[in-house]
């Protein structure tokens, strides 16, 4: 049995989806900007695959920007905000501790180039508090960039709340939303964000596809210059067959939000079973603070190496994930679960198992099965296991 | 009869690299970064395709860096230049007049930062000379881009010998080939340069995908800031359906390269017959001081407008353009004829027609019997070609 439970890296693109896309490679693949027949043909795919993606997030299509994905987008926005912020002498910059690298190297960038940034605590459960928001603002604060999902152990953020604070204080409000659009019903006049990130590939789209949602009078300032596309603020050719499909995958990603109970039930069930595994843990708040995304289970299992654990689970035909894909083949533990206040060892023996509607029950349950045998059969090889079970190191995990 | 002559803006998909993009989406469709199975052979893929780019353009692996297309590659190599060299208080940045938007418009951002830019003339033939490089160069120079093939005109570069000047003068030297890689032999190595722009959709490849070669040595820096894809240098999941693509294309169309004579012929053949029409001429040299491109010819007819031309030889059928696609919208001429010395209202009446190797002998005889017919119709109606038969006006072209 193939078990493929790291949708949060990547998802398969939807039958759907690729069939929508394959005209425009063969058939109607002219460039948009061109004037003739071919190129108005694309045009008019273009808008319209425009004005469907803003209609499911509740923008107008003037005010979403296609590009390359979700990394592209989280970058435009916050090198916006600096440059915009930067010409009323504001260089002050937050966000949380837990955010994608594609935000937090980004702003590494911009504490170089003189601006200030200010993490916020996401605490054990993995949720940025309002009123730490709140406080950290001040006269200076260009921008505040909060995911809407982690991307590693799936806790939802308090989005409009914290987009409340920042409209009630005139600052700008971004949030990464790649790991939530398409999972949950995300509006964002609802929300009252300025700016918004997503990926097509997270959510049955192709790849190499993204876009940035920005409020009508944001200044957008371009990360990719060149041609005039993209209302001039993103340049390059426009990737009509992936638009196209991002707009089919997005429409048929909403139209099942009605699957995510099961999906949620699935991953109730892993998180009951695994975490009777002895000295495990789920990471990250379940409930009690606030939402999680339907598909995202985070677990530590002390004593182990998150790597060992799944290579051997892909033996099984399991497919899943120590941590972000973005940063595996790093030898850093995750900052995520540093951020949750993990520590090193034990963030090193993590295991994210990253759900979609393609999952079945069977599939959870071979999880179920493989999971705890795998954790014990690296766990009798483990010295540091040793040392727990013969009292010379002190758990972590009780 | 439908003639798509426009391929100079984009190119259909061909059946072999959309063929070969197709287990991308749906079976192997894991996440590179990811090291279970699924990962780990979309890895094997993207490394396979990143080897055969490599070998074609006569770069190792390592120096290819993927991107979403064209323009992206532009603004890196480019930003690359201007920090490193401006770490050594290098600001100046040589190009040429008639460059694409991704160029000229990065180099008006830097100018912006404190820059300078020189901006060498192509001359009434559309060819860079050696000897105005030479002269140009100063201690301060950061970066010498100069592009392959220009995408309006065809006309090609003498970049071995730009390189060699470079070399010697120990400048960086990067060429946007955009227009060139794929339709002439290009081998980075031979021809010595430093950096190297191309994009897929420009042979036949899909869109959304490009590449940036950076010579071994090059410290790239960041455009797009995330993961540590792409050696730590481009973030963003890899697209590996379009990075397939563009393998596949690229290597269909190196070996069609020697397909390129007859284009050339056809080229020719619409060359010789459009330029029958009176006060008519093809813009930039043709074989005089340099080679031009197999597939591009553009013309000027005086006492007319592009756009008009262009839309009634849609109605013929013809796909064509009146300069980069890039640009159309404006209302501006294109910058490149201003840049080969030709008045306003004379660059404005302008065609181009590039062909690809799908293009027929019979579908050039189409463009070649409509063109003079939809030339002669606009020019009844035009008031500028009244004045000119009349003596009030002189004619530019004689």
């Amino acid at each position: 049995m193939r078990v493929y439970a790291d949708n949060a890296a990547t998802t398969r693109t939807s039958r759907k989806a690729l069939d929508a896309m394959l005209p425009y490679f063969t058939d109607v693949f002219g460039n948009p900007s061109s004037l003739h027949t071919y190129g108005q043909e694309a045009k008019t795919v273009l808008e319209d695959a425009r004005e469907r993606i803003a209609n499911i997030i509740g923008a107008k299509p003037k005010e979403i920007y296609f590009t390359s994905g979700g990394s592209e987008a989280d970058n435009q926005a916050i090198v916006t905000a600096a440059i915009n912020g930067a010409n009323k002498s504001k260089k002050h910059i937050i966000s949380s501790k837990f955010e994608h690298h594609a935000v937090l190297h980004t702003l590494q960038k911009l504490e170089k180039q003189g601006f200030e940034v200010t993490l916020l605590d996401v605490y054990e459960d993995g949720y940025v508090r309002p009123e730490d928001l709140e406080k950290a603002i001040r006269e200076d604060t260009a921008l505040v960039t909060i995911m809407f999902a982690n991307n590693e152990i799936g806790t939802v953020q308090p989005i409009k709340k914290l987009a409340e604070i920042c409209k009630e204080k005139k600052v700008l409000f971004h949030t990464d939303a790649v790991q939530a659009v398409g999972h949950l019903e995300i509006n964002v006049a609802d929300l009252g964000v300025d700016m918004l990130s997503l990926s097509a590939h997270k959510f049955h789209g192709p790849n190499g596809i993204g876009v940035l949602y920005a409020r009508n009078g944001i200044m957008l300032r371009n990360l990719i210059e060149g041609g005039a596309q993209e209302r001039g603020k993103r340049a390059g050719t426009e990737n009509i067959p992936a638009i196209v499909g991002m707009a089919v995958a997005l429409e048929e990603a909403v139209s099942k939000l009605d699957d995510t109970k099961r999906i949620a039930g699935l991953r109730d069930k892993l998180i009951s079973e695994l975490t009777k595994i002895p000295h495990s843990k789920l990471n990250g708040g379940n409930g009690g603070n606030g939402e999680r995304l339907p598909g995202i289970a985070n677990f530590c299992f002390e004593g182990i190496e998150g790597e060992s654990l799944l290579l051997l689970l892909d033996d099984d035909g399991i497919a899943a994930s120590s941590g972000s894909a973005c940063t595996s083949g790093s030898l850093d533990p995750s900052h995520v679960l540093l951020a949750l206040g993990l520590p090193h060892e034990v963030a090193h023996g993590s295991l994210r198992i990253s759900l979609s509607d393609e999952n079945t029950e069977e599939e959870v349950d071979h999880i179920i099965k493989c999971v705890p045998k795998v954790v014990e059969y690296l766990r009798n090889m483990s010295p540091v296991w040793d040392e727990l079970q013969k009292g010379e190191k002190q758990y972590v995990i009780q």
